[in-house]
């Protein structure tokens, strides 16, 4: 195998399309928001890319065996602009697969036209969260604009540790191609796999992208996160927020 | 050297081959079995693959000096279909070299004209064993039909972590070459050292390749193991499973 | 993105510059340093530096998003010789990375017909400074007259552990060219960000180069950092110099 | 630099020279021997290796600033047989630099036609030494009579882990080029830098070279190590023998 292979799953046509990415990150927020798409909206699987930087590992579920990858759906929803949506379980496991690693994503990129691209993340707050506000980075005004006008907050000097991994260098090396590139960020404690925070990152996107989705089964996952949290704070007798000795991360 | 060396050592042919691969791993249960193999039939070792991604060593016994690398052994018994078998004291020490070392592993194969893979290894379960069950996972359906014919499990989502190392990715790049391919995983605590779990892989290889094999000396050094963990026990004042904290890695 | 790629950012003519570096290291004194000389004389942004062996990680700022880079930046001040300032904020993550970087490093120097090369540092004393010396090392015999001569101190084998990173190979990869260079290290007792030993080596610099620059905001930030520890050890309800265990590394 | 450079230092003939390697080691019983071998002998350097995979190091010294590299100096004692003697204060930092490193090294040797070589090293007992066993580990049997017949011990499977690093790598990639080659392991505690060691291999080494060497300054320095162990027993109260607490590796 090569240190990075594009498989092309299915030919599909999409028209302008956007990049949208959701790999495993902070609270799992990127993920959980895509994977939501790819449920609630029909969905192509187009290209899968393999890399001698992810973990060396196969996954086993019920359609048999997966090796390691990153995987683009095309989604042409009712509403809306059309979709390039990446999504998978790993990221780079070293400083130089994660950059080559993205060039490769930009890659399947161009050969869908992608106008323009939206990484989903979290970012961490350090505390449970009451509203979740959805903090935004752009490497264009015109993009920073557009997203403020949906609710997004920009926030000087914020994340103040920059924006790492794959969501970081898709603005990084998107803008050296001269491709307009935002990441969103909803906030979460750091310690959860937070479903909340996820649907407050699709709303905006929805605001600014026009698609339909129902967010139930979300809401449904959240409920679940929250018993779980109710359970930790009763073992420790402790109705108020929980600790940093509380809540490890939980998912 | 090159970053990956394959040796020649004998010329042998074989017919329709099947690849069995043993390296460490949990429990040692894979190497173990590879072992047992190549000590009770007749194997001719073929070829031999060095790598700048095996640790950088040599081991010292009385045949001399021998550079790290993994061996291939040809394998033609009375009873049963002929065996490719690749045994050996390392893994790669890094993604990439995993990645490139099960390439290097899959061109021998190709070499060989194996028509699939039996990656042989141990599934940790956390607690000390009394039934010797065999999980399977499989690129094929029919691989998976004839395994759950001698017994082996399959189980929905399981391991759930997936499978690493060289024998995740000898299922994962052989879909990838068509090359159909099985993991048969032996339960173990992932505590000791375990020639029972490696019986109970073997006999099941057994059940699909229909050699025959003595497994008395496998046997004796399972009433060795036996002997340490009750030994263990008694030190502990503990005539119960011994706990986490008793049992580390012995071998 | 190829693993070292320079971009120019504005063609400008230097007359036998000098290479200063100061990047993240102890104390941030040859950042610090190098961030005073770029805010206090004029200067123009001249190349940039992206290599896959930084993190892969963006910052985000009120200019908008920034790729990890280094930058070199044109000084022509009206007293002194010209200078080729290289600043930034990271290093490079790997052993191989960091001979690479250095080596694009020393190639933009040669487009620009550097003459020779001051690193900026500082070394770690363990204990809080008095008088802020100036320790030196350099690769011919001329610099470290020419550095005596205002003040730096030569010292038998030290700094003893030799000098790592980015400032230890444009010494000796510098020297495989064939181009003088010398490292300028403040004394400083590595536990706390250290304007002053900035200061302390600016003013060596200055003696060499003939640059005239205002010292009040890194006194002002010298000050800021003196009420810090000022308030820990008031904290510990110790007048004394703080302990190793007061003083983590603030900055 | 590219990846491993060979610098010619001096152009020098040796007549079947054997090659001696003392890199840094166990109780630096290698590097202690040939440093001693330099000092006791007339040598010239003849090559210096850089590399990527060294740390991104100079050291400072008397002489100026050196970049991290590894040297080789030939010497044409009255007494006994040409050597080329490897000597350095680093090994290289990651899995496939050593690989590359002894490579490069082996290239050397190819070049002055060395006949043979002898890795020199320490073993770790875990306890203080009485007397200074010699093992030898050695890839033909030619060589291991010759270092029998010299009091050197060849026991079953020792050293249980095998040989690591450079001194492995040099018998085993030395095999793989069809050059006779021993290790040369002098027993250590493991905690201290050991003269006395280094003194054992080297007795065993002249037995085998022919050359003439004083030991006055390596005995002296194993008086002082002995000081310091005395003082460390004093210290604890313990006039018997340190234990692992008391011992740190000290040198």
């Amino acid at each position: 195998m090569d240190e990075y292979e594009i498989e092309t799953l299915e030919a599909v046509e999409l028209e302008s399309p956007v990049l949208i990415e959701g790999l495993p990150g902070v609270g799992h927020v990127g993920k959980l928001a895509v994977e939501h798409l790819l449920e609630e909206l029909d969905s192509t699987p187009v290209r899968r890319v393999y890399s001698q930087h992810f973990p060396p590992q196969v996954t086993v579920d019920d359609d048999g065996i997966e090796l390691a990858s990153a995987e683009f759906h095309a989604i042409s929803p009712e509403d809306g602009q059309d979709m390039l949506v990446l999504s998978g379980d790993h990221q780079a496991q070293d400083n130089v697969g994660h950059y080559g690693l993205v060039d490769a994503f930009l890659d399947v990129g161009d050969e869908f036209d992608v106008e323009r691209i939206f990484a989903l993340g979290g970012v961490p707050t350090g505390e449970l969260i009451e509203e979740y506000d959805v903090i935004g980075a752009s490497t264009t005004d015109g993009l920073t604009d557009e997203l403020e006008d949906v609710g997004v907050e920009f926030r000087e000097n914020e994340p103040a540790g920059g924006i790492v991994g794959v969501s970081g260098l898709l603005l990084g090396l998107g803008q050296r191609r001269d491709l307009p590139a935002a990441c969103l960020m909803g906030e979460t404690s750091g310690y959860l796999v937070d479903p909340k925070s996820a649907q407050a990152v699709l709303e905006v996107l929805q605001g600014v992208l026009g698609f339909e989705v129902d967010y139930g089964s979300l809401e449904d996952r959240a409920d679940e996160m929250e018993d779980v949290v109710r359970k930790i704070q009763e073992m420790e007798g402790n109705a108020s927020a929980p600790t940093d000795e509380d809540l490890r991360y939980i998912g």
